[in-house]
C-alpha cells in the first residue's frame, strides 16, 4: 500500500457563526464541537491514525498561519503551507499535491476540510481506508455522506454501480444544491449522498487530471514546486500564485472526471456535520437537563449560564461573564469581547445578513 | 401659601431591571426613560418648578450617597441625607419631615420616589399644586394615578366624596395589591386609583400623626433632629437610627389616618410609570421603524444595534459593543460589563428569579 498523506485546507471564515467566527478568527480555529479542541485540532487528531504529523499538511492563508502554527505544535513548520492570497480549493489542494508528488510520486493523499465534525471517528478511518483501496485503482475517490434529512444547503453525489474492487461505488455525477422538493426525492431514493469535499486519490492520478483539464494551473503549480526547496521559493510563489486560476476543486477536475467514469465514492454513515450555523452547533453539543447547550461552560473557562424557563438554547460566552436567559426557548446567545448575538435557532442562517451589513473594513467582520 | 419642600427617598435596587440595576448601582441612578438623565436626575428636574434646590432633600443609603451627590451637583451637601442603614420609608420620610419642621414649622412637604417616570410634567406640577392646596387644610394628601389597565402589581386608593375645598377627593382606604379579577373590577368602577406613594402634607400634620401612631419613631426622629446641627449629629444618628421601627409610611400612618378621614387624594392622569421591569422600559421608550427600542443608542454612548427580522425588542448596551438580533420579536437584551440578559418581554418580571438565584455576596446582585 502506498504511503498516505493527509491534507487539510484551512480557509473560509464561517460567517454564519459570527460573532465568534470572523474573517480574522475563522470557524476552524474555534472550539465548536465540545471539549477543548478547535475544529482544526480535532480534524488533525482524527487523521493521525491514517497519517503521522510528518505526512500531514495544512494549507492556510497569511492571516491564519500563525494561529494554525500555534494550535498545531505537532506539525513541523514545513507542513504548514501558506498561500500568499486566497485562490480557492483547486490551487490550495493542488499545491499540496505537487509538493507531495515531489517527495513520493506514488503517494495517495486525502483532503479534508478543517472545520467539519465527525461523531464516529472509527467509521471515518474505515471509510478513508476504503477510499485508499479504491484510489489504488487510479480512481479519484470522494467520501460521501448518507443524508439524514432533505438538506438544501449541500451539493450531492449521485451514485452509480458498485465497483468491482469490492468497496465503493461509481460516482455518476456531482449535483448542485437542490430545491426542497429535489432534496426530498434524493433522500427517498437512497441514490444520493452529501458531498462533503472529502477527496482521496493518488497524487499522480489527480495531477494527470489537472494537467489535462487545467493546464495553466498545473504548469503554475509545477513551477512553484520546482523552486520550493530553493531560496527562490517565496519569489516564485509570489510571482505565480496570484495568476493561478481561482477554481473550486469540484469544478476544476472532479465533474468532468466523473463524466469519464474516473470518480468513485465511498458511502459513509459517520455522524458528519459541517456545523454550518449556530443551530448546528446546538445539534452536536451536549445539553443540560433543560436542553440548553453551553459551548464554553464556566468549568472550561466560559461564562456562567443562568436560566429561568429557558430550554433548547445554545450559549457561547466568555470567562467572567454571566449569561442569563429568561422565558425563551431555542435561542442562540453568543457573547464575545465586542459583540453579542441573540438569534432564533431556526433563523441561524440569517446571521450571515448581519455580517453582510457590516462595512468591509469593520473588525467585527 | 406655606413654603413647599420636596423630598426624594432614593432607595431600593430594582432587581427586575437586572443586570443594569443592582444593589450597588440601583435603578434610580440609571438612564431608563430616554435622554441622558438618570431617573433620579429627572425626578429632581421635575420638582424644580415646585421647590428650588435649597428646599429639596434626597434621602439615600450609605452605598449610594456619593453617586447621588455626583449626579445632583445642584444640591448642597446638607440636602443629601444619608441613612446609616435602611429603615424603610417611614423613617426616611420622617427624618426629612423633622428636619424641615426645624427650619420652618409651617412648611408643606411632598415626597416623591426617585425612580418613577412621568410623561406629563405640567400635569404633575398641577396635581402637586392641587395637593398643596388640600394639604393647607391639614389633610395628608396623596397623588393617585388613574389606572390604564387592570394592574395587579400596585396597591390601590379607594376614592370617597369630593372635598369642599374644590379640588381633590376624600380617600376612603388604601387597598392591597389585588387579584386579576379585582383589578379588572377596580378599573371598570372608576373609583380606584394606583397608589404611587406620592405624598403631600404639612410637616406639622404628618408629625402629629407620627406622634400619635408611632410614638417611638417620632421620639427617635426628634432626638436626631435636636442634635442635627451640632457636633453630636453622627453619634446621635448612629445610636438612635438602628433602633427605629422599620415601617413603610403607608402602614405607619396613612392607613389609620385614612380611616379617620384625614387623608385626601388628587386624581391625576399624567403618564405615570414606575418602570418596574424591562417590558415597562420598552413601553415608555422611543422606538425605531421596527418597534425596537434602544436605551443607549450609539449616538449617546451606547452599543451599535443591528437587526435582521427583529421587532419590538428592548436593547441596552455599552459603547464599543455591537448587539445583533436575528429573527426574534419582543425580546430584551441588556449587555453590561459582566453580564448579558436575554429575556422575553412578556416574562420580564421573572428576571427577579435570576437575581434571587445569585449568592447574597455576588457582585452581580
Amino acid at each position: 500500500m502506498a504511503r498516505f498523506y493527509a491534507v487539510v485546507p484551512a480557509g473560509g471564515s464561517g460567517t454564519r457563526l459570527w460573532p465568534l467566527s470572523r474573517s480574522n478568527d475563522p470557524k476552524f480555529l474555534h472550539t465548536l464541537a465540545g471539549g477543548t479542541s478547535s475544529l482544526l485540532q480535532a480534524t488533525l487528531a482524527r487523521l493521525t491514525p491514517l497519517a503521522p504529523p510528518e505526512r500531514t499538511m495544512v494549507v492556510t492563508g497569511t492571516a491564519h498561519a500563525a494561529a494554525v502554527a500555534r494550535q498545531l505544535p505537532q506539525l513541523g513548520a514545513a507542513s504548514i503551507l501558506v498561500e500568499p492570497s486566497p485562490r480557492d480549493s483547486a490551487a490550495a489542494i493542488g499545491l499540496a499535491a505537487v509538493l507531495i508528488a515531489k517527495q513520493d510520486p506514488q503517494a495517495v493523499m486525502g483532503s479534508f476540510a478543517a472545520d467539519h465534525y465527525i461523531a464516529d471517528k472509527h467509521g471515518f478511518i474505515a471509510a478513508v481506508r476504503d477510499a485508499i483501496t479504491v484510489a489504488e485503482e487510479d480512481l479519484l475517490v470522494t467520501v460521501g455522506l448518507r443524508p439524514t434529512r432533505p438538506e438544501t444547503g449541500y451539493g450531492y453525489l449521485q451514485l452509480g454501480e458498485k465497483l468491482d474492487v469490492g468497496v465503493g461505488m461509481q460516482l455518476r455525477a456531482f449535483v448542485e444544491k437542490p430545491s426542497a422538493q429535489r432534496a426530498t426525492e434524493y433522500l427517498a431514493s437512497g441514490e444520493y449522498l452529501w458531498n462533503a469535499s472529502m477527496f482521496v486519490w493518488k497524487v499522480s492520478a489527480m495531477l494527470a487530471e489537472l494537467e489535462m483539464q487545467q493546464p495553466q494551473l498545473y504548469e503554475g503549480l509545477l513551477a512553484i514546486a520546482a523552486d520550493w526547496d530553493t531560496p527562490q521559493r517565496e519569489d516564485t510563489l509570489a510571482e505565480i500564485w496570484s495568476r493561478l486560476p481561482k477554481l473550486a476543486i469540484d469544478y476544476a477536475i472532479m465533474e468532468e472526471a466523473a463524466a469519464r467514469g474516473k470518480v468513485a465514492t465511498i458511502p459513509a454513515d459517520i455522524g458528519w456535520h459541517d456545523i454550518g450555523d449556530w443551530n448546528a452547533v446546538g445539534e452536536i453539543a451536549a445539553v443540560d437537563e433543560r436542553g440548553n447547550a453551553q459551548l464554553y461552560p464556566a468549568s472550561l473557562g466560559g461564562a456562567e449560564l443562568r436560566t429561568v424557563d429557558a430550554h433548547g438554547c445554545v450559549v457561547a460566552g466568555r470567562a467572567g461573564r454571566t449569561v442569563a436567559i429568561v422565558g425563551l426557548d431555542d435561542v442562540v446567545v453568543v457573547d464575545t469581547a465586542d459583540a453579542v448575538l441573540v438569534c432564533s435557532r431556526s433563523r441561524s442562517q440569517q446571521v450571515k445578513q448581519i455580517v453582510d451589513g457590516l462595512d468591509v473594513d469593520d473588525p467585527l467582520r
